[in-house]
């Protein structure tokens, strides 16, 4: 394909630090964190400000080239990779990754959306303030995707999800200019929440340049523990519980089955179960506090005596020490990748309302059991927001290609279920590309309206992240997976 | 005027109970809560359901008839009146007030969009757990208002405003069509977040019918001081030490200047000064805890003998029982009606971050008081949200028409500071009627653009409050109070 007239006026916006198209510095930005999409594109842009990001975006607007806005590369759902024709540009932020200011009395930072995520929890601990936002990307993950896509992660119980931590947003729309937004303001009520609406449109209706993001104070107590429960359904008995009697100091709660921690144990150095006996189901429970409100081992104790007095769990384990606390997290955090070594896996990133998880897992579990004997499902993570990671592992024995060509069967016996008990089947991980027919699906069509007319209205031309997120009205669609998501 | 012809189709679809055009019904709801706007309509809906609001909105886009959405009427800029024409339909909530769930264990309560404030909070306390949302109008405004007008009020800090304690929305759009996002997920990544679009929307993008509210575990122990500040910025200081020291339990944080404290002594009953002397600027501490995590009077002891150390206080009174609490409370809630003997009054609600509300005031002050010698600032509230209910009170003796006259002077005045800090004109009451010139002069150019679009794709005929919060393009409105605020 011969360039596109408009790459040398681009090219010279940027400077040659700005730009690249030799293959070997494409490739990584080609294809997606799970390997499941493989595009092409343009070139890859590397803008060091908001002004090339607006010149650039005015020039794909003039010339209505098509342009995917991508952060870390971590996405979950193909929503940062180009599809393969090779039309669109990428314009991927990582050089702009300034920390601009932190205002530790106003509990503010104000970031370049090219920040890695970790970088800017470490600015806040600097600063001795706590920047919540925490999920297994973390070092690699940069802001402006978790902006764009609405992360979740470990905090939302006591926190809320990404969109709760900002305060004001810049970004460069899809006709080149620039929103500001960019306010440190708890309290604005001047017209539309823009805001809101750029936070989890994945990039397709403008680009995420800057943030304003909120800090909390740092806790400066953490109380661990693992949890044997009696049943699933204590689970949220537990959950409530637990909220009532630390002051809503839980900060995270986190499902954990016997499954995962038998695949861990055997798969992933360093971790073993905690407890002697392991049930079906456990929880990793931690209470957070700071100052005068302290979450202390004895107030976790005396918890825990409670609930077990109540018939809620059966046994548990309080972390005495950081060495054991890093312990048990080692074993949340392994979860994922005690999975691969037991062959193929197909997953869901689901929520129902929280009181509906233990009625969730077992119907989910009954009916991929019945339409897949042997299968060993895998649910787990955060179950105080409702969210968990429903995972599939293949029967024993049987080929990865077989079960992975049951890929969408399992997946609409999940997501009905889903539906039927008024959940969401994203929960945190977005719709990208992965999910884009299954929201034709299982979305409200008013609202999915109401979404097309608002991407209409903004980006009359569909330049911005094209294909991403939104059903076509027709269902048609550009969803080809190129390759196995080998495990 | 003749009766418009769906009049007669509208009263059949809400049957007696369901209609009023007789001038006594309409009149408590054809003026705006501070007799600042009068207006007229074709008549007054009182739907009992959701499916006859949408009835009467299809039947009201079909003939482009203007809808004016109505809760308890109680906003302060216009925001639920009709302009002076007539011809627009007014569709009062009232009628659906029915609490239709309530689930302690998953932390929801369901409500229809006419349930007076006040009893969403009674319920959640009936079910051991609380809503946090509370203000002056909260025995008279409708959670559909709030939720429209995205309200704040005194627990903003620790707990949000409004959009932050909503799970799910249904809604009527300007086509008749009903948005289902009725969900009570704590997490739902699919697609464009339109709750929050619709949350501060003031009505123009829709009617909000039903929603789901999150609730909390209801605060245990409170413990409240009224602290005498050495200066105006220590209360910065002050705040941040109060959040880190008591684990962020600060649940309100209330500027109360001398002048307050002295017009409430004055003109409300049962109102006296907490502190013998009272020095020029005070705050209303409140910390909120439960369970393991209480707030003790002892806390607060121990941290204001830190603060006083500190040089940030000089004086403090600790409520040692519910009737020393009430009588602080009695305080603060009296400083709105102490303003009124004082003779005619200018009001701003709006907001700055919060390390910048002390140059604000000193600013604001010195600019007014340039302006119009003799002028009394009134400045009050929720300064831990950088809100600010920057109000004047007139010279004494000066006429109060004299004074009204120099209204939108001491608005450009206060907004122009305003804006210089980063800040916000309306941080809570919102746009409505009152503030739609000042958004266009002081609002982000861009977002403006973006918001007319948006309105434009969602309410291409503009029936829904059309004239409420968006400014034209060309900046020529219907802004035109009828009557003086007389005080």
């Amino acid at each position: 394909m011969p360039p596109h007239p408009a790459i040398e006026q681009i090219k010279q916006i940027l400077g040659s630090k700005g730009w690249a198209d030799e293959d070997g510095m494409l490739a990584p930005h080609l294809v997606d964190s799970r390997g499941s999409y493989q595009g092409r594109c343009l070139g890859l842009a590397l803008p060091a400000t908001t002004e090339e990001v607006s010149r650039i975006v005015t020039l794909c607007a003039h010339h209505r080239i098509p342009i995917v806005p991508q952060g870390g590369n971590t996405g979950r759902v193909g929503g940062a990779t180009p599809d393969e024709t090779g039309t669109a540009l990428l314009i991927n932020l990582s050089r702009m990754n300034n920390i601009l200011e932190i205002d530790p009395e106003g509990h503010a930072i104000t970031v370049e959306a090219g920040c890695i995520l970790q970088n800017i929890q470490q600015a806040a601990a600097d600063a001795d303030r706590f920047f919540p936002l925490s999920l297994g990307a973390e070092g690699s993950c940069q802001i402006g995707g978790n902006l764009a896509s609405n992360a979740g992660g470990i905090n939302v119980l006591r926190y809320g999800n990404t969109r709760d931590l900002v305060l004001g947003l810049e970004a460069v729309m899809p006709d080149g200019r620039v929103m500001n937004a960019l306010t440190a303001l708890r309290k604005d009520n001047t017209g539309y929440d823009l805001k809101h609406l750029l936070i989890g449109s994945e990039g397709t209706l403008g680009i995420i340049t800057k943030a304003v993001l909120r800090l909390f104070p740092r806790p400066t107590s953490q109380a661990t523990a693992f949890c044997a429960l009696d049943s699933l359904d204590s689970a949220v008995d537990l959950l409530g519980r637990a909220r009532a009697d630390s002051g809503d100091a839980v900060s995270s709660f986190e499902l954990i089955p016997a499954r995962a921690v038998e695949f861990a144990s055997r798969h992933v150095p360093n971790t073993r179960p905690p407890l002697d006996d392991i049930p079906d189901w456990c929880v990793l429970l931690e209470f957070s506090g700071s100052g005068a409100a302290p979450s202390t081992n004895k107030d976790l104790e005396s918890f825990l005596e409670g609930a077990f007095e109540a018939g809620l769990i059966t046994d548990a384990m309080i972390a005495q020490n950081e060495g054991q606390r890093s312990d048990l997290w080692r074993l949340r955090e392994a979860i994922v990748a005690a999975q691969k070594p037991e062959g193929a896996s197909i997953k869901h990133d689901i929520s129902v309302p929280v009181q509906a998880v233990p009625a969730f897992i077992r119907q989910a579990n009954e009916a991929v059991t019945e339409a897949c004997p042997g299968i060993r499902p895998y649910p787990f993570g955060h179950v105080g927001d409702g969210n968990i990671h429903y995972n599939l592992s293949q029967p024993e024995g049987m080929a990865p290609a077989a079960f992975k060509a049951r890929e969408e069967d399992l997946h609409r016996i999940v997501y009905d279920i889903t539906q039927s008990l008024g959940g969401s089947i994203s929960a945190e991980h977005g719709i990208g590309r992965k999910k884009r027919d299954d929201l034709a699906r299982y979305g409200d069509p008013v609202s999915l309206d109401l979404m097309r007319a608002i991407k209409k209205a903004l980006d009359p031309d569909n330049i911005m992240n094209p294909g991403i997120l939104l059903p076509t009205e027709t269902n048609d669609n550009d969803k080809k997976p190129i390759r196995e998501n080998r495990p």
